[in-house]
């Protein structure tokens, strides 16, 4: 490919128009042409990209917030494990993960055991070949765009079990949340699967990817108890607040950019006028979601609190995004606020119930992910008339089932075999001195807050 | 959609060949076809959504710029404001602004009010209507376009006004500015008002976007007067050092990111080879103008105060871009570099003449954005021979006068209802604790410096 | 411009089917036509543009990784050389470096000396001429996408050199490297000079690009020599950890990101199915290597050191991509695993090297950029049957004698004219105070440690 970077840009530094105007002059080549089919390729194919590269800056998202949300001594830990996950998904989907999912599903339970190659695409390339009657795309786009699909389901996980959990047991883990528990349950919709052909809707993954991140991520809390001093002996609840809210402004900022990848992209084609305009209404419900739940979460914590909570604001945000992910085409932009809102306030109320339950969430990632995207799915048959509210309780219920008995029994192998929390002088010292070997900030904050 | 999905993918995973290769298995399908027209709206379309989301990642850019910009007390109030702004922005430009701007203005002063809501597109989507000629985009591609320059101009007044405005006085003289101010001089221009039919001409929005929200932040920083201590009694001015210095960059870098998709989408096209090539050249000559606004601030600090000064380097930036925003397609990549050049020595001479009129802009956002945007507006006919200094010089006063006197009304109302600015005591101990109810970095700095 | 925002918004604000459904009430213009070779233009230069800002933004990539991998009390310093030589490197490469390394090198050794202009552009778009012969693409987007690449090969350097050299003797060297000592080798082969005549193969620049920054900041170290207090008479190596991870951390997601387009985008052309399909599995690719090199670095710290590093694994991912960039289309995604998880491997045990060598790399990045980058670049003939290791050899130590000659003899020139390093008070005091004259966190960290 370098002489065609040569050739080209020799052409344009001699000026472009030698090149253009004097088209005729390579008139020994056949005359080019693009058939209506290649074109669309070509834009579906880009569709996936972009959203692709969205959704991969979505793994920075989610280390910034955790970075943000945890205290100063766990923030390098919680750095390795973000970029590691992305990581390990990348690898695990391509070992196991894709095929498992996507090959040969046909209305079952679960695809092939195989490695992912994009076997067909030089063959295509170099065939001229036809390019499919409007839908088709790089295999490799696709793969892609799945792939950091599955990243974003691990890196729910990471935010919730942080300050108390080893890294090596979080990573193998990871690899098996992103090789198969998640590929599993996918096939059963997205891979054409028996929820598939039920008529579950799941548009991006309220549940496919958040509630699955949020179920392991909740079982995985259970199982790993909460940080030491979170809940005192007399019931009462220490915050143990985190250590940079800029940083988690910032991921969640980025967080929500990634999201117009995250659904507009799970499109899936953008050939024809129709795919721009559904993409384009997909843009703007899904920031609208947002934007209500960002003002939900403010208007209820200054109601409950007397004061605006910005960690509330952010998961509002998120919370709000997560809501529409399962169908963000259909409600109109009104209710799209509404869904997005409602997301939002669930957020709010949730929160300190799962504090009264004792279970620990560095993060909030359960009410976001998990609440917020069972939510999310059933709110679908509210503007979805193809869905009803029967099957997609099947949908959340099953799906849920799975990943709450397949993590439960890897979060208890991981405890009963490596262990999976950290000793108590480790957690105490934290876990970049103890795992990583360096401070995040060396040079001020160390953690010596009497946390 | 789903089943697209299910579908689409399901083939890839089993070999995308077998649907490209032998496409001529879904015979039964009708031939797939795609209009030149088709085409091209899908290319505007995608244009729109591609500036959307680079113009809406500014608004965390703004958000890190100020969050590195104030002093550690007052940074969760940056966040949540920065966060706050850009859910209202879009929930008011639904609500009002977009009507107001774009729907039947027709010369004159004001759209209608009414509910925006991106009707035919699902019609059009169905009905395989025709795609306009050439010109054509999907509505909700714009409104999404569009809302997100309503927030850039919240995001100005944001940075000038923080360490002492209240949080929600804020909020809603946001909601003000971006349901109504912004939207009403909007349609003077963009919505084909009285000011388009002039001659005027603002490309991207040096006088729409940048000089509305700096006389705003203007008005609203001189009726709330400056931090305590800033100006001393004996004339003196006491630096109030930013927080962080790498989050500052960080934001002028995403500034500097997204205004490709402010200057560059706002031509409004990407159907036609001409149009590939306007905005090309528009990405030229807008990464030159910050480049000219770098080096020009950087070398006048080192002439006039010995030292290179970051702040002033990252405002010479941001400077830069808002004097070519008004007109980035017709100047020369030369010209590009002075227009810019001398958008970033503005900003050096005239920060501490601001000072000296103990106008307290805690970011700079008024040299930045108002002062460089007025001559931006000012310098387009040095290029763009269909415009002339007079009518410029007619819509820079006649926006400047409306926005002031609107502004002044909603501060002063707001000033005099429930009042703007918070108790000294909550200045001193910072807004973040006073109203946000968490410190932004708990465990190292805490403002304890005598500021 | 603004007139066709005006009639278009207006239309959309009135509804956009008004326009759509009614396209026959515009028969008076002439009917809209897309050749396919203007469909192809447009594609092609959509992909310079895109890859071009995924590139402009590893520029604070690098920023951001550099600022968290220095002492607090160089940090401002090293925002401001990051934000300064973007800029210099734009305005260099407009000045006299594209057409350097473009303009009528045919098989020689150096281009023209002449200001770059997008000269027949506007020509081009007015004229409504062909658009070549599916290859063809806007002049300003092919220049925005080269100088984007310049401005990379610069961040190298600063990273290396961090902490004690001057500011504005590190900006003339960067003038150099931008304007002349990258195009000129840059010509050699991407400009279509010698090498590329002789076959060498560097697809998007492990050699042209990363190893010559890489050698251009070796030299520099060496001549410089290490920071104070780094190496004890004794043969202790001291270390001097970064003030923050997850600066570092975010630094290199975004340099993850960019690099879809660095690599991507280095197709040079999308306006066919068989580029789409390229472009697809250079995206696979390219985050493979990626993920290998991270879990390389992991696995090997874990061994070698008991305990994962998360500078390591975050140098991993880096050199896992630097690895990729000569050749990241030919390699199936197995073989993309490896060529970067060696990659990786290679820095984990260079590190070290060169601490014993007492060559003081700050960041790291002579690993990374220029060993990996030879790495990369001599595997190209594993899976690229087109080239031989001896040409790529060839490739690999000409540029290399180039930069190291040319680079000593202006590194030399400086430091015994205005001189490279500043006065050792200066080190210890930090760059920050004493040439920037702020500190990047006044509130927090001043580097009071004993470092």
């Amino acid at each position: 490919m370098t002489r065609v970077k040569q050739t080209l840009t020799l052409l344009a530094g001699a000026g472009l128009a030698s090149m253009a105007l004097t088209g005729a002059a390579f008139a020994q080549e056949e005359p080019f042409t693009q058939t209506p089919e290649e074109t669309a390729f070509i834009f579906n194919t880009l569709l996936f990209l972009l959203g692709g590269i969205l959704v991969m800056w979505m793994a920075a998202g989610f280390a910034m917030l955790e970075a943000g949300m945890v205290r100063t001594k766990n923030v390098a830990m919680q750095c390795t494990k973000n970029i590691s996950l992305f990581a390990i998904a990348g690898i695990m989907y391509y070992l196991v993960g894709y095929n498992l999912m996507y090959a040969g599903v046909d209305g079952g339970w679960i695809g092939s055991l195989s490695l992912w190659s994009p076997d067909d695409s030089a063959a295509l390339a170099e065939a001229g070949a036809t390019f499919g009657n409007g839908g088709g795309y790089a295999a490799s786009s696709d793969w892609f765009f799945q792939m950091v699909f599955v990243a974003t389901a691990a890196s729910i996980v990471s935010g919730t079990l942080a300050e108390r959990i080893k890294l090596w047991p979080f990573l193998i883990f990871t690899v098996v949340l992103t090789g198969f528990i998640y590929p599993i349950q996918g096939a059963w919709q997205w891979g054409g699967g028996w929820l598939s052909e039920m008529g579950f809707s799941d548009f991006a993954g309220s549940t496919i990817v958040h509630s699955v991140g949020g179920w392991a991520a909740l079982v995985g809390a259970i199982i790993l108890g909460a940080r030491h001093g979170k809940y005192g002996a007399n019931g009462e609840i220490n915050p143990m607040p985190g250590s940079s809210m800029p940083l988690a402004t910032l991921g969640t900022f980025i967080l929500w950019l990634g999201w117009f990848g995250f659904n507009g992209a799970s499109q899936l084609a953008l050939g024809t006028g129709a795919d721009a305009v559904a993409v384009s209404n997909i843009f703007a419900n899904t920031t609208m979601a947002a934007a209500g739940g960002v003002v939900a979460a403010m208007v209820l914590t200054q109601l409950l609190y007397t004061k605006v909570d910005l960690t509330m604001a952010l998961n509002g945000a998120l919370a709000g995004l997560v809501s529409i992910t399962a169908e963000p085409l259909t409600p109109g932009i009104g209710w799209s606020l509404i869904i997005g809102g409602l997301g939002g306030a669930l957020v709010v109320v949730a929160v300190p119930l799962l504090d009264k339950l004792k279970i620990d969430d560095v993060v909030g990632a359960i009410p976001v992910h998990l609440l917020a995207g069972i939510w999310g799915t059933m709110a679908v048959p509210i503007t979805n008339s193809g869905t009803s509210f029967a099957v997609q309780a099947i949908g959340v219920a099953s799906i849920g089932a799975f990943v709450i008995v397949a993590s439960l029994a890897f979060w208890l192998a991981l405890r009963f075999t490596i262990g999976l929390r950290c000793s108590e002088e480790d957690e105490v010292l934290g876990l970049d001195k103890a795992e990583i070997g360096l401070e995040a900030y060396p040079e001020f904050g160390t953690g010596s807050k009497a946390y």
